[in-house]
């Protein structure tokens, strides 16, 4: 099945499109992973200390969210262990039942993108599974490098999203520059490609980062993307809300439809900000709270 | 010494601004090497294939460049197997007193762009070096998403290359978008961030990939950004020829300075395009003709 037609069924199967970013930054982790940190300790054992609570927090959320979005950079900070590690957390999530977008911004020319590709995107020799079911891809560098990528998520059943707007402060300086904006040709390159991977529930797997933090745009990126599933960031510790996001969702009958949101540190990290709560009983509660905020603003908060 | 003055002087001690890039495409390896590519095989053997083959193409060349350029994506693909591999492979180029560049071209916001630069450039608290001396930048998230990577080259004594105009044919989609293009305002801020560590060299540590491949563009850059160093790909293989970059380099008086020009394929497999030659042989004939070309358009072929 496609990318998009498991993620359309697994969503719908929640009953959310709340996303859980597993971003261990090691400054925040809880004190009980500290070793992670530990410089003076070997690099495999603070791999492995970041591993466990990964796959802690996914345990935490597995029951209530589709997909989670671990974040390559907080690995490969831990060189090989940890990209070992984030192996290792991949493919937990997955036996978990949570679809796996590696948050990856990856973009590159020719048969370098499709080693990217393949890396991430087609199946082990030895486990018969690609690492994730998604990723992240970056398109400065041209229509012509996002072939690849579609390319094989064609033979593979998997999905990217390229990023077309962030949700970072500066992100208008090159996305914005123009008139129209960049950000316009990029989202047209998108639809273009995508629509070779359309599924059977009317979305391509080839799907567009577009922030939350960037509300008015995001309605305007919609009504110009009908069939581009949206992954939206910013949700939560960056700034955005429930109503921000709600421009990302066009289908008032299967008021979910249509994007993910994501939260990484308002979740994972939910417990700095309440004290004498355990770490995992704060994420719950912390993305308890998304659920509903979600939900509460799709049901009744159109406009 | 900050980055830009170790690779001025490596540079000027070896006498030629040409770069090999380390892109061990895996169809494409020497038949002794063929482990690489058997999916039979077990991965971290593969991995071991793949190091071998990059560790004595280093070998082949590391009296002759200053600079060398592992293509991450190509050890990504076998994994945190193929991670470990671009370790060594780091290792050994360092070992043979040579500059890494590390082609990895991340970009991300805020702390995750942090991640990735001291994942990169900082020391590793056991070996005290950086697994990197440089690492490729992509600007599409903002000028502040560079900002992280340039303190922490600050600190550390590193050195970025920031995507300004790609050597891909279909890179004009999205660089050349606007009027100025976009180019033109990622090369700016390229210049503005740039000033926070220029070198006693005059050229600063934080330079622009800039293809051989725009040759009148080149020299455009070249004019906005006096005191950038260029790092110029498309060499060989992808059609740049030694006059395309001759307007990377500014310098009547020293002709070496200001760029690096990388070949890769046109130098690691050279050898199928020359019947009868042991690979190894074939690439130190093709470096030769590289160096010897640059060498023969930088002293007498500026107009």
């Amino acid at each position: 099945m496609s990318f998009i037609d498991r993620l359309d069924a697994a969503v719908e199967g929640k009953g959310t499109p709340a996303m859980v970013g597993i971003d261990p930054h090691l400054d925040l982790l809880p004190e009980e992973f500290s070793t992670a940190r530990d410089e003076r300790v070997h690099r495999a054992d603070r791999a492995r200390a970041l591993e466990r609570f990964c796959v802690e927090l996914l345990d935490v959320v597995a029951d209530r969210v589709a997909i989670v979005k671990p974040q390559s950079a907080l690995f490969e900070l831990l060189g090989a262990d940890g990209v070992r590690a984030f192996e290792s957390v991949c493919a937990h999530a997955r036996s978990a039942g949570l679809i796996v977008l590696g948050d990856v911004k990856r973009g590159d020319i020719a048969s370098t993108a499709s080693a990217y590709a393949e890396a991430y995107l087609s199946p082990d020799p030895k486990s018969g599974v690609p690492l994730c079911d998604a990723i992240t891809v970056n398109p400065y560098l041209g229509r012509d490098t996002l072939d690849p990528f579609v390319d094989v998520c064609g033979e593979t059943g998997g999905g990217i999203f390229v990023l077309v707007r962030t949700s970072n402060p500066g992100s208008d300086l090159f996305q914005h520059h123009g008139n129209p904006p960049l950000w316009s040709a990029v989202a047209r390159s998108v639809d273009a490609v995508g629509e070779r991977l359309l599924g059977a529930c009317g979305y391509s797997s080839i799907g567009a980062v577009v922030g939350g933090t960037h509300p008015r745009e995001l309605a305007e990126i919609r009504a110009a993307l009908p069939r581009t599933c949206f992954l939206v960031p910013g949700y939560g510790a960056q700034g955005a809300g429930a109503e921000d996001v709600v421009a990302a969702f066009p289908d008032r009958a299967r008021p979910w439809r249509g994007a993910i949101v994501n939260s990484s540190r308002g979740i994972a990290f939910a417990w700095r900000k309440m004290e004498g709560v355990h770490w995992k009983d704060a994420s719950s509660v912390a993305l308890d709270e998304m659920i509903a905020e979600l939900a509460r603003v799709l049901e009744t908060g159109r406009t």
